[in-house]
């Protein structure tokens, strides 16, 4: 059934239910993971990052992100891992220096402010990420072929956002400034973001990486002349670049545009294999509309997991009836799991989607020769 | 030309432009208010608001709330006032204690934690609002004429957004979990500001109100079905319960849901005269798909104002252009003005929707004779 290869290895994926899902191939099963699966919500991971110190030691620590990553999968039947990592990796490697305070967020301590600091801006040197690629290949071998590893990184207009607040922000003014009143250096700044987010991806694939993931976090704070300028044109232009995979096919992608939910049609054309949708999306109307082209990823509003396991059977069941049995859904939540979540809502919520999911593709099945 | 009659004092407007664009009447130019107008970028609002003592010193006091509502019409040429004054005066009149820290957002002394403090939540006693009504008299009697008032309420889902939480949230966790655990809680809550926003807003139109906006901020949080049950229907249920206007006609109305820029379809059945757009949203797609129906305001980036003339000509004018010469366009900003707009680019925005405008609807009634 599987014809995946894990080059590395030379072994099959033992499920590689994702990949068919992103390919709109037929599943037996829709295939399920969570945006920030390795988090704060499981004991086991709080538990390794006190050991790594924090946040960032344990994201420069390949041998402990394989731990985190694998983490949930010992929990839960997942259908694919996630590097563990962190989006910011890219632009501290362009030297603005990324630090996490304690209970906030990220820090830069250069961030681009003034000219100077954009015309110096440079795309990074990739042996300043080794860290990331041999956290790829070390997650790679723990996985064993079990199920595909999906790399990300931050899309280039999401990763100007930080860049230019130094932060995070409730509205990134600065930024919504410069695009209307320096779109130039604004696009300069997403045009490095450009090259050094295609080497970043093609070298996570080279090191092991079954997938790839684009997440546009603050695409939606944009017009959508600007979104179409400074974030989907970007991530197009990196689809494009991106080099075939291990075994010689092109490597399944998603891209997510949070409050990209009015500009599906635009997603739709980005080149990507899959589009992730955020709760507000009505999945089955997305699927009605762009189903035949490219495969959704969705749409779980995060705080489900933080009510009851009834509630969790009920709500991820609606989604996945919503998406119906046609090929390409991957489930998975709007935004990224919280740490409030509860560790038995996600065993339901992932018993509940490969369950209601076998039962539709079946039913399905019988539909289409009787 | 101007058919609207201030049935209070008997006096016809002498601008009307705002009334017309929402009926989709011909106007000679785009008419153009902005959220928020009277607000911390203006200087003298500032003196106003020391003088009062507090925020809430200052809106309780119609004298006040009349002279605030009033400068930035002595500034600018714009062509509507809109009531000075807070939407959750209301859940404040309903006994939660509404009170405004320094520096920080709007907070309630008794949020709705728990079930029976929804149980006892009933509709308020309107006099305990009549503040606000006497401030719709006073900035009525102030007006004299010049330009339509526009009063305003929270959406029923956006109130029980503060009041759930207490207060402002960056993602009303609490809010979007009842929605879930506890739909019974939520629709109730819901329900019974409903009914209070519907007394509240007629009482505005018999104190003086020309057009009425109901302020849906927070909507935009919720899955589209959510957002139907807890937010749309009870707008819906608000504009079809609105009693006439002191002409006898119905009153022009405006739903404003930020972040609903995927459900426009949903919107433009809300009964409104008007959908207000936030700036994600193309509003010339807007206007092709539903201008037909609804009047449309919308939709600059409030960060524009913070930038500089020349850059707000631009981006204001590709607005008024995209928008076109159709009846039904109502200039504003895509969200509220922020305290660091700086007022000659507000001068130079109005300017440039007024001249805009006037040539392109000079413009085409000259195509449609010729």
């Amino acid at each position: 059934m599987s014809t995946s290869v894990d080059a590395l290895g030379g072994s099959p994926l033992a499920n590689d239910t994702l990949l068919r899902a992103l390919r709109r191939e037929p599943v037996e099963h829709t295939p399920v993971w969570l945006m920030r699966q390795a988090g704060r919500y499981l004991p086991e991971y709080n538990a390794t990052r006190a050991r790594a110190g924090s946040f960032l030691a344990l994201a420069r620590n390949p041998e402990l992100c394989a731990e985190v990553t694998l983490q949930p999968l010992a929990r839960f039947p997942l259908d694919a891992a996630i590097l563990f990592s962190d989006i910011l990796t890219v632009p501290d490697a362009m030297g603005l220096g990324l630090s996490f305070a304690q209970g906030e967020g990220p820090r830069f301590a250069h961030p681009l402010r003034d000219e100077a600091s954009v015309r110096a801006l440079a795309a990074p040197d990739l042996e300043d990420l080794r860290y990331v690629f041999d956290a790829v290949a070390c997650i790679k071998r723990a996985l064993a072929g079990r199920v595909p590893l999906i790399g990300f990184a931050g899309s280039p207009f999401t990763l100007a956002c930080y860049m230019i607040e130094g932060g995070g922000s409730d509205d990134f003014g600065r930024v919504r400034r410069m695009a209307y009143a320096r779109a130039d250096l604004l696009a300069r700044i997403v045009d490095i973001n450009t090259q050094a987010v295609t080497a970043y991806l093609d070298a996570q694939v080279a090191a092991g990486a079954d997938a790839l993931m684009l997440f546009d976090t603050w695409g939606g704070l944009l017009t959508r002349s600007a979104y179409e300028r400074f974030s989907l044109e970007p991530m197009r232009a990196i689809l494009r670049a991106l080099r075939p995979g291990r075994d010689g096919r092109s490597v399944p992608t998603i891209v997510f545009t949070k409050g990209g939910g009015g500009w599906l049609d635009a997603l739709a054309s980005s080149g990507a294999s899959g589009i992730g949708l955020d709760w507000t999306v009505d999945i089955a109307q997305a699927r009605a509309r762009f189903g035949a082209v490219v495969a959704l990823q969705g749409n779980l509003d995060p705080l489900v997991l933080t009510t009851d396991p009834a509630t969790v059977v009920r709500e991820a069941g609606a989604i996945v009836r919503a998406a119906g049995p046609g090929p390409g859904h991957i489930f998975n939540l709007g935004h990224g799991i919280v740490p409030a979540a509860d560790p038995e809502n996600v065993a339901a919520l992932v018993e509940t989607v490969h369950n209601v999911s076998r039962e539709i593709h079946s039913a399905s099945r019988v539909a289409r020769l009787t």
